[in-house]
């Protein structure tokens, strides 16, 4: 079972996401801040969870969006909470996206690769469902915060001072706990990204690390710690 | 006058690059494992030092080797202790590239490119004076080095246990002392110096943030910190 199908862990999750959160004022605004349009794409979105960013592209005129998840729960709530005339959802890992046999203009993909093992294997698996020239916007938790396996940030007399890192350079698995529930994610290098992406057909269009603006530090003012470590890189490719 | 034409610090830097140094055994080999052939080509050394890269490069078959130094000593201690047949070396600031009014297969630049302030300007430069489909490989100290008004590592009962992250995510200038001479960096994100490339007309090809081997370690034992923050990127780029 995934994390997310736990209930303990699902509800925790969902209270988190309705508050203000670093998706909402951080995340999900560069991603779309990478889209040049929407109108008329067939969109695949790995990892849609309860399908508010699915909904979005389909609102902003998407011909279609395919949104998959490996929660059953998540897409439940998906199905109830964001169904839109032209979104379907499905329970499916992002390991399986070769059975769907459908092409697509766009892959979006938020916060979701840094839980795939193989991700070469996925990326590949994407270029090959792409069109030509298609597209892949996708998000991960930044390698500066996937790195450490005990990272913190310390707290000097003028507030956030910096960034406990270490181990960026080991790759590999990741055992942390959230919710009381044990999550597994895998730890790249920045460089270790952008080299599976060159190597599955990709040509790297944009890399984002986005940092917060003055507004949104002041509806959540712990994000000023973004600009000792980012959160987030969202990444653009065009299949070649 | 630039640093490196500082007496003391000029003598200094050539003692610190005569011992087992990280330029030798990371990173050197790192832009060298980028090249695919050398043999015929046309390179432009930006930034060459006292001229031992572009001495071997003609050695392993440059057709020709222009190294380009601000600093005067450099280039006098190249043409006295790295003189080839088809190397030329000259005193030129990167900034000042478009006036060779040449074309080159190949512009190589190693730890030069955050000493410089418009480094979107100097890509738009260096793409202007390659051929077609002509190579970019350039190696940068690591933003993760470059970011921290007061970066350290942090020793631990087990050894180095991590690096105090700051500022990453504040670009711009950073002043320290080397030699008892003030030395300024500008320090750029990993993904500003990828979006630079792609604006400036180049397809990224590879990345490479360096790790050392056991054999390295084993040379030069406190390489082993590379794992907690590592020193060096490495970039190659193909103009599109």
């Amino acid at each position: 079972m995934n994390a997310y199908d736990d209930k303990h862990f699902f509800e925790e999750y969902c209270k988190l996401r309705e508050g203000e959160n670093y998706n909402d004022i951080l995340e999900t605004p560069a991603m779309l801040s990478l889209l040049d349009f929407v109108e008329g794409l067939r969109i695949l979105d790995i990892g849609c969870g309860f399908g508010k960013t699915s909904a979005l592209l389909s609102d902003m005129g998407a011909q279609y969006v395919l949104g998959i998840d490996i929660s059953e729960r998540m897409i439940a709530k998906a199905g109830s909470e964001y169904k839109r005339r032209h979104v379907e959802y499905r329970v499916l890992p992002a390991e399986d996206i070769s059975e769907i046999g459908e092409e697509f203009d766009l892959v979006w993909s938020s916060l979701c690769f840094h839980y795939v093992k193989d991700l070469e294997q996925l990326l590949k698996d994407i270029d090959s469902i792409l069109r030509d020239k298609g597209t892949l916007i996708f998000s991960v938790e930044h390698p500066l915060s996937t790195a450490s396996y005990d990272g913190y940030y310390t707290n000097g007399p003028d507030g956030w001072t910096g960034y406990h890192l270490s181990d960026y350079g080991m790759e590999g698995e990741r055992r942390s706990t959230w919710f009381d529930t044990e999550i597994v994610t895998y730890h790249r290098m920045m460089s270790t990204i952008l080299n599976m992406l060159v190597r599955s057909g990709f040509a790297v269009e944009h890399v984002l690390e986005p940092l917060p603006d003055d507004a949104a530090i002041k509806r959540l003012p712990r994000m000023i710690r973004e600009y000792q470590k980012p959160s987030f890189a969202v990444f653009k490719a065009i299949k070649r």
